[in-house]
């Protein structure tokens, strides 16, 4: 779309494309078109807008790596933009640089932006602690909602949102109760501000962003306080945070079920040798994983000798396999992280599967039959006299399989949340080369039984 | 978590647990207690509670099967509950009746209520249509911030949000502008209203509903309005549908990669059959596909039966070719499903996957014949007097396949995008059988190279 957003001519030269830029309406636009150019066209538009609009585009989520953006504008504008920044946001470029820029620009805020900063940076990514913001409203709960209004007519400007609004205990200073925008407008001048709040739903500053989204989804809130075990209000976090979490949790589980380790930029802005980094260690030990396939085979080696007609179907069966347990893991992962199954749900679960594994297992092995029967009567193939008993050796096998791979790939999310992981760490080929392995065993065993004294 | 929301002697009496879940504070809290419950419990339960607080319960997303629950309540109550509901959470619940349920709760519903209801269910599910809500706010661009105060302050109880108020045209009613509540509180009573609105972004009735979470997510917006041809608002879409949406999009994502259908209800939920249902038409199609394996392998029978060591590395070369290319289809989904990449960067990504893949396909390469030769050396076991020629087939075909690999994942979910498919449909089963039949062919390709005169 750049050729949309910029014209020709300006593509290369920064003030050109600064003074282009500046005139869009939405800081949503401007970045997109940022997000197009190399970094150091994107730093240098950067340093030449005005430092409020500097603010609003380094305010947006959606720009590509603001950390090393900031740190490429010269000092008086990183400066500009740092200072007028919410305190979450900059909470969450600071904790995106090196330790050694951390200590520079820090230098640069005002005391009075860089106290709430410093404070908000001791809480670790991805927690409630540094989503949240400390611009919000507070009021004394001896008030009354024409007095809160007119103190939020006041401070509206300094504060990020002020759709919830936090109602103290005057002396302790305790979280009483929230009174939504909505109420306060709707409600009567001289009434007291108690009679139009509700006890307020809170969250701890160490809880993960997951969970702070299901609090705001469930209650359908706009903001959630985070308060501390005093029940003093630290800050809130506020539902366009939570989407941002929310979609790149979407994007960490679908990267996760590949087998990627979770990327936090997209994909044309990854350097190629961190993007072979994040692949190649999961590629790596599913691949010496998956060598168990090779020793498996060699000890089969007399058998396969015996009847090579066998190593025909070993690809479609061990992929049957791994099939169904990618299908039970997609189905479970998400389970468990909506919470619409538990943790001690597992046997309702290995009950549901080991019937359902039967039947896909039978349906496939009818399948399977159907197809040797046909090449063998067409005179497609030759697998031999016994192609009845190869047959039902494949069918056997599929069976035992697939309801191996079902249960396998259901139980692999409960038993990583278990052991303390993030149950989508189960991914599509960690579940394919758990269940190859055993595919193997169970394919060989079945073929001893049923082709003992024939074939083999 | 039964035992923490209900008491044990409740469980099994309606009554009694009606009672219980009346008290309770939060309609979310109510509905997770629900949920647990069997549908006739629940609807029993639903049947008993006070209307208001049946209506506050069918307004949550959370709820299971609404629609079937509305259909087992007494008449009176369901007439109670579809009039008291917002009119997109009703078009909601009436879009996932069977007709002859349809036809009759419609006629339950008072005239007033039932004509926004009908216009709604025109629009097919998961549009912008289909998600918006009719009870938003507008006001004439001739009246003061003041007088719309006065009236938000009226009309607010019957309204789904009242934090963006919609600025029409006097005469011809199009939207001309959009003020938020917060701007509307902070304005001075007599200035126009006008002066504190800005330009609106908006989206049509027919837009998917992805589409429409980019819109909210970009602009960090509490709702957007839906527009005609004619520039008329026909509802707003609010913040907290698209955040199901948002979430809802994920499941479906991570279950299609799985190769799973789309499921609508949570895991435990769904019935046996209809499990089976979405599960095995994708395992068939797979298991058909992937028999072009064993015709592959049927092909190369000859060489099989010359070199039976070769089907030793067959499931782990498959595999790596599957896993390398899954990898590449989970990065590319989510690139384009959040525009991060374009329809038109196939070719940057080819430019990327290339050497992505000769690299990692050098990385296994060098694993897998330190494995052979450490094998072979030790003594654990003997792949014969050519195994520095097996080790080097085995190397070179892992190049080859991870490679194919890698561009054919990552290609995959453009090729279904070109053709108008969603290219989240391509699933990690579907990437990794694309690429084991022409994994055998590369493989035993590269084997007629290196081991012709040899083995072969």
């Amino acid at each position: 779309m750049q050729e949309t957003l910029l014209s020709d001519d300006a593509v290369r030269d920064p003030a050109a494309i600064a003074a282009q830029l500046a005139a869009k309406k939405y800081a949503a636009d401007i970045v997109e078109a940022l997000n197009q150019l190399e970094p150091q066209d994107a730093a240098s538009v950067l340093g030449r807008l005005p430092a409020e609009r500097a603010v609003e585009l380094f305010e947006e989520q959606e720009l590509n790596d603001p950390a090393g953006l900031i740190t490429q504008i010269p000092e008086e504008q990183a400066k500009a933009v740092l200072n007028g920044l919410s305190a979450d946001r900059a909470t969450d470029i600071f904790q995106q640089l090196p330790p050694v820029d951390r200590t520079r620009l820090l230098s640069l805020l005002a005391p009075e932006n860089r106290g709430p900063i410093e404070s908000l940076l001791i809480y670790p990514p991805n927690t409630a602690g540094a989503l949240m913001t400390t611009e919000f409203v507070s009021v004394p709960s001896t008030w009354t909602i024409g007095q809160t209004l007119q103190h939020v007519r006041v401070v509206e400007h300094t504060r990020e949102t002020i759709y919830a609004i936090y109602v103290l205990d005057p002396y302790r200073r305790t979280l009483q109760q929230v009174v939504t925008l909505r109420r306060l407008v709707a409600g009567d001048p001289n009434a007291s501000i108690v009679s139009v709040g509700r006890d307020p739903i809170t969250t701890k500053p160490l809880v993960d962003r997951e969970d702070v989204a299901r609090i705001i989804t469930k209650y359908d809130l706009l903001a959630v306080p985070v308060v501390d075990d005093k029940n003093h209000v630290l800050g809130i976090v506020t539902v366009d945070d939570i989407i941002d979490a929310i979609i790149e949790e979407g994007t960490e589980d679908v990267q996760k079920f590949g087998g990627v380790e979770a990327m936090d930029e997209p994909y044309l802005h990854i350097g190629f040798f961190e993007m072979i980094k994040k692949r190649a260690g999961w590629l790596s030990v599913l691949f010496l994983s998956e060598m168990l396939t090779a020793s498996a085979m060699q000890h089969f080696s007399d058998e396969l000798e015996k009847a090579v007609v066998l190593t025909l179907f070993i690809p479609l069966i061990m992929s049957s396999g791994g099939n169904s347990g990618s299908q039970a893991t997609s189905l479970l992962i998400r389970s468990l992280a909506l919470r619409d199954v538990k943790l001690s749900d597992w046997w309702r679960v290995i009950l549901r599967e080991l019937p359902m594994g039967l039947v896909l297992g039978a349906i496939l092995g009818i399948i399977g039959t159907i197809r040797i029967a046909v090449w063998q009567e067409a005179g497609l193939f030759d697998y031999g006299e016994h192609w009845r008993l190869i047959a039902a050796t494949v069918a056997g096998a599929l069976v035992g399989i697939v309801t191996f791979g079902s249960l396998v790939g259901a139980m692999l999310p409960f038993v990583l949340k278990r052991l303390g992981f993030d149950p989508a760490s189960a991914s599509a080929p960690f579940v394919a080369t758990l269940v190859d392995v055993s595919g193997l065993v169970i394919y060989f065993t079945v073929a001893l039984i049923f082709l003992k004294g024939t074939l083999l």
